[in-house]
């Protein structure tokens, strides 16, 4: 018996590890295999193309690495970079700067663009930083599509025009862990040389596989990186990928069969209508925040996120009491606020599989968490807010038409 | 893969089938065993103790049969009554219609006391014939706790008192099936002679197991009744207890280890505790409604239920259409008007392992759905009333505190 | 924690409940589901389609039951039968025993043939019985397939064959319980008017649902049968597949999607080679019994079962102390000997879903078994006996070639 | 439907990754959670004590990191040792061999000890250069405890009485991925300072977990220790440790509770009777190639391995012919030979979740299939021998006595 039990479900709303859908629970619910025998090599090529289309890419060579989206971003850097490399990073919130850490931890030359938390990437620096460098000292642009810290979506297309304008041949890794199979993404648009994601995201699997997509450009680069890398080399993979048994070491059995029942329920309901589901829970979650009369912590509609809300509390408030509450009274699991904004936001997170009434359940939640705490909330008010929106956009379910 | 999938969790919220509780499925992932091992006996022997708990009894003697609660009504008229015995049965609704019509096609003798579909048992009647009966005709009074078709909870205290100021003989037979381990229920207290429930119901797992308990009176019933009975008869099940293996025939392995986990929840929540969350439910949902501006099918307070509620739709809207849509567009299973209310009530099922913020976003979608068919309901405002209920009245989790 | 654990798995070689594969486990692990939705009925529809397979029938009725064998034995009986009627049925067994019990106190008047243990059904004495009814007084004759307590298998096509003789219009009832979909069973062929199984048994689910399936004869003959019947009556059934909701009362969601993967497994194995599988599973348990000095039950090489081999054990061994010593020491779980051969035998099941190795695991087990019991078996013999067999005749897997 | 299905079980004999038992599978069976709420990090601190157990030691401290063997591997090294820094390493089959690559790539000198695939880890080398080093140049001994690839077992013990012979500070690395809760292992008593397993050897779980666990000496190690590291760092966690929030990145909340019930399973049963068992196993096995007149690829009993025998075939037989045709006909999962060994050694894995019958059911299956490839093994005999050995030396099941 679990020791925290409550009655009924528990409302999963951190913006990670995020809700599991039972075919995918049913699908990993097997025993172990040799992953040696004619099956799972099998089964590993079609995923392996399977998955490319997440990233909408044709072009790209993707590996499916047993472990989380740190590793995934740590192979990213590691196969395409040499210590000492120059690259330009943008810092504006936990996950980003998390991610410079490691990047500095690497002994990468880090160009830091900092943005206030709530804001996105400083694109302007970028420009400036690109003009000035005709000499092409800098080796890459790492970015993260989406902040889950504050809410922040970054506008990866025009880091592309960016590049392109000045014509600079830096590669352009992009961290997707809380974007892809939620955002709209185009890898092979973008130009994306690296993007990565992990199972426990929107492809709401448990934990335990970074998902990292290389261009061939990213591919090329990785001959000459001389970061250290062992178990997160990719020309392992490669050479297991050539010779038709694809594991370099032992794969989550579980977890392919769970990869795989979570891209047919993605490719059933289509790609592109699961985006629209995230937008239209990301807009709902923003008219609730409006008609609670909270702030978002994104600072500019240009970066509102549809798969995380951070939402600022008064100041006579603490953001994790609202965590706390939720929790211990109504079985709702929010996302606390981290590190310097720790205590003045609470998280929703509104990603993976998801619907409209799971959400409507999570915002009523909130509203009595916050009155529980002392915040004049108007009781179904934003509940109403989003209801409208949705009563107005939902579609029907195609396969019950 | 499902071929009517949606995404995100669908919202169950029919009067049964009801949620399971993940523990409930994880204790039931498992194969086979071998039921005449020592392992099955020993643990049947102590369930059938533990299942005396949700009937409020510790004289009582309990069966878990194979069936569903259909089977369970056989169970108990066929072993307490003879073909041509004179019962007394409550016609109130879709649920004591089939038991009626049951109870005539097994040849008793059926004096129906009918009332108004929204009301509950008219005991004066009772009384009036308990009064005549002073040859004690009368066998038994067959009576739902709750019918499920209308929201009607029928006063059992009531019946005993009936039933003791005319020192009437007859077994009080209780149909338990939407009320057991959700509402307050007292066997023993009550005097009732045969009770039974469904495992699908309250206890929040599959169909599978018709538990019916039996008071001595009623087990010395059974060695006169006349009742052709095999399958159903309780002298089988009594003669493998006395044997120690228990089972007449093979039970189903998963749901004794379902049922051992449920029973667990429910005594880790504390039986009172889930009572208390049904009326929390009932009470809410019901506000609800009348924050719509809708009516209640069940007309007096006196017989609301805390385990469904019946609303009625103005004259205009086809009740149908309300639960085909809410399948249709936001993953809700919502229960049918049944019968004479076909068309003109939808069902609210508010029983079993459920929380507040299952039934807010449920009630959130009844709202989208009641504007999708056109009554001008005003959004957010049942979710309003249940949640000021809630947020004044919900306890902390015990667990968690 | 399981309170009688043992390392590794449980052998699970009784005649049922037997062995669940795994993709079954997987497709009942889920939630409820509103019965009354489009899904279910649609699924049921097919899923009734297909179970006729299974008896290899186009032109039969079939009914799914939540219950027993128990209870498909009462629901073939009351539905097709009055009180009085003269009926003839073989004693070979406990379970033809218990079928006959019942049969009685249904009121049914009961030509009881009686063959010693061991032997099949007496069908000189079915022929004798059908020369002199010239009037027809006999309505049925009752008939286990296969008698699992001695592993006795009855030919049905032979007592069709005598039917047909005397052109007698007598019924034809099949207990299929532990035949169909392991031995060859030919309703149309052999003008079977009701057969029956349970799903713990060759179709390898729990337990649960009793499949029942009726000739147009049978369907006739229920118009006027006068047995007392309602939870089993099949009227109430038909009437629910008219109105396409299918179900009178509430099925266990997850045994409907449990037997949809079932019936797929079967189908992708082919039926017949399920047959010929348990043929040589059969054969080599008895080679084995053969080599281990040991008498099998069955009498006659013409009544061998090929899904359970009850074995003699010589009388200076309790075969009760081989069951409760393979359960206790090697996780080995055979069936006991039941009723008037309690004591004298052991048997194996072995049906369902079942390959040739965990046979070959069990035959090795059950020969340390007699060694532990003092019997001086030859430990590998009876391997090397199912072996050499299996060698020479198990086909390669299909979809691995 | 799985596109290779074949009827009953799969009979998995690699070494790696093993059965899963049943209750670890149900308690993997669950949503995600959030890994932020009270809950995860409360199970988290009692697991990192538990685990300890496994590698008997109380002083160690231990790392559950969400990777592979390979990435425990590389965690180990780069966090006690610095690029360019001097260690021995012993090169005795495949696994050992790929240890090794490893260690260069990431930059250490690395002595190779090579020995005749067969043989285990040369110790007198050790000794010698150990005596030589009289400056100390050598930081670290690196040794596989059991070498999957030909069933070799190093003497642990030995290497730490030869470090303490000549007073060597250098550290003592040990792989113990196919050891660890299945041979008997002492960190503490032999001074090991990192020993590390992967959750899907004998733990018998899924793939997904790399434990690792670092001595006093280790730990001191590690903050000096220069080589680049993030995803793998120790202090990372030892930072959230401190915290009480003990996960840097995202854990498998399925492995969490997986590995929980794993560790329950194994102190139930006892660890010194887990290696008894797996003793057991191994034993019976070598007994089994001995009758069968076939060669253990271990060259002497010495270095005989209780989790995994390497069988050698004749010269005119190739073993990949030989995993291949066991998986096709007899769905019998058996080890390749690697590298060197490939055609020539087949592998039985006989460790995790196993017990005496399902190696005696792969025992027969592994004769058949010699038959199948024309070697003329006399059917039963390895049965024989094994069950012999088994009949004589297997316990009662303590829970069932």
């Amino acid at each position: 018996m679990d020791y925290v039990y409550g009655p009924g479900r528990n409302h999963l709303f951190v913006p990670g590890p995020v809700n599991i859908p039972e075919p995918v629970l049913r699908a990993m619910n097997r025993n172990n295999e040799d992953y040696r025998s004619p099956a799972v090599p099998a089964m590993t090529k079609i995923l392996l193309e399977d998955v490319k289309k997440i990233f909408k890419t044709t072009t790209g060579t993707t590996f499916m690495i047993p472990t989380t989206g740190t590793g995934a971003w740590e192979s990213a850097l590691t196969n395409t970079l040499s210590p000492g490399d120059r690259i330009v990073s943008f810092l504006i919130g936990q996950f980003s700067l998390l991610w410079i850490d490691q990047q500095q931890r690497l002994n990468f030359k880090v160009d830091v663009v900092e943005s206030e938390w709530g804001q996105g990437a400083n694109l302007d620096i970028l420009a400036s930083k690109l003009a000035e460098d005709t000499a092409h000292t800098i080796k890459a642009i790492c970015i993260v599509h989406n902040e889950t810290a504050t809410g922040v979506t970054n506008n990866l297309a025009q880091v592309r025009r960016i590049l392109d304008e000045y014509r600079h041949p830096a590669l352009f890794l992009v961290d997707g862990v809380s974007s892809i199979c939620a955002l709209d993404f185009r890898m092979d648009e973008w130009g994306v040389d690296v993007a990565l994601t992990g199972s426990q995201k929107a492809l709401s699997l448990p934990t335990g596989i970074g998902i990292v997509c290389a261009s061939p450009k990213a591919l090329e680069a990785s001959k000459t990186a001389k970061s250290v890398r062992v178990f997160f080399d990719w020309n392992d993979y490669l050479k297991f990928y050539k010779l038709g048994t694809y594991w370099p070491y032992t794969p989550s059995i579980q977890l392919l069969y769970g990869l795989r029942t979570a891209l047919d329920l993605i490719f059933e309901e289509g790609l592109d209508n699961v985006i629209a589901r995230h937008s239209r829970l990301g807009k709902a979650t923003r008219l609730a925040v409006e008609a609670w009369g909270l702030k978002n912590c994104t600072q500019s509609e240009e970066w509102f996120s549809d798969t995380v809300t951070a939402v600022l509390v008064p100041p006579y408030i603490d953001s994790t009491e609202i965590v706390r509450r939720a929790w211990k009274r109504y079985n709702l699991s929010l996302g606390l606020g981290l590190n310097k904004i720790a205590g003045k936001v609470f998280r929703i997170g509104h990603l993976g599989n998801l619907n409209e009434l799971q959400l409507l359940g999570c915002l009523a939640g909130v509203e009595m968490v916050l009155r529980d705490v002392g915040y004049p909330v108007k009781l179904g008010s934003g509940v109403a807010a989003a209801s409208a929106y949705f009563q107005n956009n939902t579609p029907l379910i195609p396969s019950r038409i």
